[in-house]
This record gives structure tokens, C-alpha cells and sequence, in this order.
């Protein structure tokens, strides 16, 4: 028997950097996905396999290894997310560095840290093959490590007795509310491990699907009325989240005043945003109307996201180049880099979205056209031997 | 005897689009110059004949058909500036048409009409050559027209019975203050046979030159303390002022709370611009911390004029390619195209601001290093025969 586990990605529609200092954020899904197969082995094998198969890794522990490390917690505890403790994260990182581990991929460390710490503690020392693959570029800021913790805890906790599935239905569904609650917190402790601090916005949208609005903490789900498509350009341009916000801040202190009026914009912004999608459009002329404003939104976001220090060479490229064809963008995430979004008009045609992504990846970048507000994580079986 | 006269150019430093929805603006001068210089001819030549050689136009006006049209009036009346009525424009229009005016430069007829007006009112009817030659670019924003009705004013009261000047000082210099209002009153009425309504801020900079902050039609005239300077670059674009303005119109009152933010923070940053450029910086630390914040509030300016829908994609190729070397950059004027602002910090190396002009004329820019916020009109005499 193999579960099938896949988790959308994540955008910031909405708000970023402005919700740093109390303001409102709007996130959302998107329909690019990470993907989790796991298929339990034979009980007299003594290993977990982890196969990540875009970046070409194989993972194999002898269970008797992790049990010397985790064992004396004793897990599993699949309905009681527990956070990994710091000395735990050392010794997990240990097994980790035993395995070859190419420099450039050191990284994803934390990544794999992660894993043993949700796999044992929800399914124990079952051994078993787990197989990723994902559609989402990593460290774009659209949520891969979310998406990952996310389709892990899914692949897991179906196995796990803390949920209740038949595992002979057909295609793609998911667990009742409340499970998918407790899949959320677990891989909310994934995230832990690998970021440290997250906000819980990441993994809550990837979990949930949809649309998310979130401010000081506290987080919205909201229902999207509207079919919404994006372009996502990744610049492929790193930076440094951290040094942003920092910018952000002392241009804050510097500027109080401009600053003040730019953040109440955003924030109008934001609350704009989650009032037309979940608007119901009546019909086409009403949907074209809220098509255009949501792309005004868009446009003046991204001009406020300028106004607070946080675009780029790369990302006035993108801008630039889709301007030339009357279509707006807004970076999305932390800025300096990373992804710019393109709202692409329903009636868009497809020849003009080839021309743009043609025009757009002559530079270098890598462009992904995506449906946005689409569903959650979603789990199939496979009962084939 | 002849003499010169020479008028900057303006651009806005701050508050551009902000300005028509009663919020303050701050205009410069700019030291790129319109030049007209004025020879009187022995009265017994009849004609008045006028150069502009930039456009490659010569007009000669027998003074008799100048007469025929305006001497009812009862000009000259020099000290006394008086507004040319439609008939009159319309009689002085079909005088320019009678002369060899080639269609693409038809927009220039309305300068001419200013030309006579100007001439005859203050000069009345003595036969002359005038020579203009300018280093402003037509219709892009930076004030041409004005800079040629102002440098004309100074002309032709130069020699006029209103202004009291010592012909024979050295090197250029000015009139006293009540008279160079006095010139400022009748670039005025030349700026208006030319654009129906201006608003009188780029003849005021161009008289008066250093900066203007303006708001709901009052003028303060303001000193600049800092020598600034910035790369202006005319991306070539036309643009229709009249739709830009009312889309800014349109969106504010399809986003009322987010334009009010917008417009809210321009207004601050109009305001930060006069104060820092009127503070005295005492050393160069200082200095540098003024440069810096004019550079933040110069990127954040743009970044809600891209909010408020009027830059461009030539604009945000401009803003790109500047972006680039670290330059904030901002559109100045209507947007929609015309010219865009490079702040150029005083530090910078000239390999480096050469660096930029080639990249920004590779894509057929026009580019001008200027001083920014310098004198205003200035004559000089030259008594060779």
C-alpha cells in the first residue's frame, strides 16, 4: 500500500513587509505542488529511505541508528505535535551529515532533519521508501519548505492512527476538518526545524489551500469566488529576508511620516484584496470589473513595495517587460529578489502569455503560470503491491 | 547693441500628480538654458524677423502687417502686462500661417503667436532680429515654452522704457526684483497664448530659478542649500497629460482610502524635500545624510507614482537600468513617458555617470547631466556693431 501526499505552494497577494509591523497580508495557494509518496516496507527491513528526487538525493538510515537518537522520547506520538528540541535537532543533524551530503546542498540539511523528526514521531520505526518531488523552486519564497512539511505530515499521518481514512477510495481527497487541523500543527513543527521562526502562514496555506489573511499573529481563511491566474517569474536573484526587513524599519525611523501613510495604503491594500475575491462576481461584465481592480492592487502595491526600499534590478526587469504588454506585477515575498507576480487577465490569450514568459525567460528567469486560491493538501493511495 | 538673455528650464522634484489634488509640489531649475538674444535693426528696416534655430525656422514680418493686427491697441505698455485675447490670437495665428511653416512643426505656431505678442507689446514696433536657441527638449516636460517666454520678456524689456539697466556691465546679470516680476508677469501671458492655462510655476522657475514649492495655486519661493545634481533623461515617449491626469482622478475614486495614503505620503514627501534642501549642512557627513534621504524620498516618490498608474514602461526602463548602478531615479512631470530624474550624488565618479548615459542612449534616450536649483534668467549686453 502507497500514499500519495501533494501540497500547493504559496504567494503573498498582498501586504508583505507591511504586515512585519502590524498590518494586514493576504496569502494565498497556488497550484504548483510538492509531492510525497510513501509505501511502508516489509517488517524485516531495517531502513528509512528518503528519496528527494530534484536535487538527486537518496537518504537510507539503519532504524537501529534513529532509535539510538529519538527512542527514549518515545514516539509515536502522531496525535500530540511535539516540537523538536534543540539537542535532538544536533543529534538528528549528525545522522544527517553522515550521509554524503554534497556542499551545494547543504542547505537542505534542516530539510532532512525535519523529516526524521515527523517521520519518527508520527509513524515511529516503520521502514519505509519516501519519495519527494516538487514543482516549486526553492528559497523563491513560495512556501517549498511548507509544502514539504506539509505533504509529509499528510503521507504520514495517513498511516498513523490519529486519522481515520479508507484507504480504498479513489483519487484525490483529504482527512476531516479536525485531522487536517492536527496535520497543520505537525507540519508547522517541520517548519520550526528548518526556519526557526515561521510565521505559520506558509504551512496553514499550504495545509488549508485558499486564501489566508493574516495580521499580528492572527490568521483569516478566506473563500475566493473568483478564478484567479498568475505568472510567477522567479528571478532567481537570492536575498537576504532579514537585511529587507532591517531596511524597512530605518526607513521607517527615518521617514515616519511618508513611511506611516505608505504602510495604511498597503494595509487598505490588503483589506481591498480579500473584499473582491470574496465577492461574488455575477457575471462577466461584474468579474472584468473586479479583474481590473484586483490588477490596480497589483500595480499599487508594487509601487508601494518600491516606495519601502524592497524592489530590484531583476525585479524592475520583470516589471518593465510586462508593462509592455499592459499587464501589471508586484514582487511577492520578502523582495530584493525572489518572485514577481503577473496577473494574467482571464481573457488573456495564451499566445500573448507564451510571448511574455518567451520575453521573460530570455533573462535568465523561470516562469511558472499558475492558478491561485486553488485547493490544499490532498492525499490518494495506490493499493498496487 | 545687442542684447542676450538666458532662461533655465524647470523640473519637479517632488509632488508631480499630488498637486492637482491640492497637495504641495516642488519645482527646480535646471541648468540647461533657452537663449534668445535681440538685436535692435536701424529704423529704417521694416521687418521684424525672428530665428529659431534649433527647429531650423526663420520668420520675417513686415512691420506694416504686424501693425494692421495690433496696433489699435495701443501698445507698447511694457510696465503693464497685459493678456492677448482669442481675436487677437487669431489674428497673429493667421499672420505665422502666412509664412512657410512646415506640418511638423505646426505645433510651434502657438510660440510664434507668443513671440509677436510679447514683441509688440512691450517693444512695439521696431524693427529687430531675435535669435533663439535652446538646450531644452520640446514637450518633454522640462519647461521649454516657459523658458522661452521668459528669456524673450528679458529681451525685449531690456530694452524697454519699465526695466533701468546699465548697458554697459560685464557678463550676465539681472534686473532689480520688482522688475524681473515684472518679466515673470509677461512670460505669463506668453505661456498662456501657448497653453491656454498654465499654472505659472515654470515661468515663476524660470525667472526666479532655485526652487518653488506650490499648492492650490499659491507659490513660496525657496533657497536651496545644497548644490544638487541630476541626470535627466528624456525617454522620447509622448504622452497625453490631460488622460494621465484623469485616470490619477479615476483611480482615487475607485480606491479612495488607498489614494488618500498615497497622495497623504507624497505630500510628506514634498515637504521633507523643502526642509532638507533649505537646511545648512554643515560638514560633509551631513552632507552625505542629506544626499541619502533626498535619494530615499526620490525612490520613494516614484514608487507611488507607479502607484498611482502614470509611469511607463520606457520610464521603468530607465528606472531598471539605473537601479543597476544603485541610482534612484524618478519621473518627473506628467509620466506616461517625458523625462525621468537620476539623482546624482556629489561623489560619484563622472566613469560612472558616463557608464549610465551610454547604457540609458543605447535604447535611444536622451540624456542631460544638470545642476539643479540655479539662478534664474540672466541678461548680458555685448555693444560690438
Amino acid at each position: 500500500m502507497e500514499v500519495t501526499a501533494r501540497a500547493p505552494g504559496k504567494i503573498i497577494l498582498a501586504g508583505e513587509h507591511a504586515v512585519v509591523h502590524g498590518y494586514t497580508a493576504v496569502a494565498s495557494s497556488i497550484d504548483l505542488h510538492t509531492v510525497a509518496s510513501l509505501r511502508l516496507r516489509p517488517d524485516g527491513e531495517d531502513t528509512i529511505n528518503l528519496q528527494l528526487k530534484d536535487v538527486g538525493l537518496d537518504f537510507s538510515w539503519p532504524i537501529q541508528k534513529i532509535k539510538e537518537v529519538v527512542a527514549h522520547l518515545g514516539s509515536p506520538f502522531s496525535s500530540t505535535p511535539t516540537s523538536c528540541s534543540l539537542e535532538i535537532i544536533k543529534s538528528l543533524t549528525a545522522l544527517v551529515d553522515e550521509q554524503s551530503f554534497p556542499e551545494a546542498r547543504i542547505g537542505l540539511a534542516s530539510g532532512v532533519c525535519a523529516f526524521l523528526w515527523l517521520y519518527t514521531s508520527i509513524l515511529g520505526f516503520k521502514p519505509a521508501t519516501v519519495i519527494v518531488t516538487s514543482q516549486l523552486p526553492v528559497g523563491a519564497g513560495l512556501g517549498s519548505s511548507a509544502a514539504y512539511c506539509v505533504t509529509l505530515s499528510a503521507a504520514l499521518l495517513a498511516f498513523s492512527d490519529s486519522v481515520k481514512v479508507d484507504m480504498s477510495q479513489k483519487g484525490w481527497f483529504i482527512f476531516k476538518e479536525a485531522e487536517v487541523e492536527l496535520l497543520n500543527k505537525w507540519a508547522f513543527e517541520g517548519e520550526k526545524i528548518i526556519h526557526g521562526k515561521p510565521s505559520g502562514v506558509d504551512n496553514s496555506v499550504s495545509t488549508f489551500g485558499n486564501m489566508i489573511k493574516f495580521k499580528s499573529g492572527s490568521m483569516t481563511r478566506i473563500d475566493s469566488n473568483m478564478p484567479l491566474r498568475m505568472l510567477i517569474t522567479n528571478t532567481k536573484v537570492g536575498r537576504d529576508t532579514k537585511a529587507l526587513v532591517a531596511n524597512v524599519s530605518s526607513r521607517k525611523s527615518k521617514h515616519p511620516e511618508v513611511m506611516g501613510c505608505v504602510l495604511n495604503a498597503i494595509e487598505f491594500i490588503s483589506e481591498e484584496w480579500s473584499t473582491i475575491i470574496q465577492s461574488h462576481a455575477l457575471d462577466d461584465l461584474s468579474l472584468a470589473t473586479n479583474e481590473e481592480r484586483l490588477i490596480e492592487l497589483m500595480e499599487m502595491n508594487q509601487g508601494l513595495l518600491l516606495s519601502i526600499g524592497v524592489s530590484q534590478a531583476a525585479i524592475e526587469t520583470v516589471l518593465q517587460t510586462t508593462m509592455k504588454y499592459k499587464l501589471a506585477s508586484k514582487l511577492t515575498g520578502a523582495g530584493g529578489g525572489g518572485c514577481v507576480l503577473t496577473f494574467l487577465p482571464i481573457q488573456l490569450s495564451e499566445a500573448i502569455v507564451d510571448k511574455v514568459v518567451g520575453e521573460l525567460e530570455s533573462f535568465g528567469f523561470q516562469c511558472f503560470a499558475a492558478g491561485i486560491g486553488g485547493k490544499g493538501v490532498q492525499i490518494s493511495f495506490d493499493s498496487s503491491p
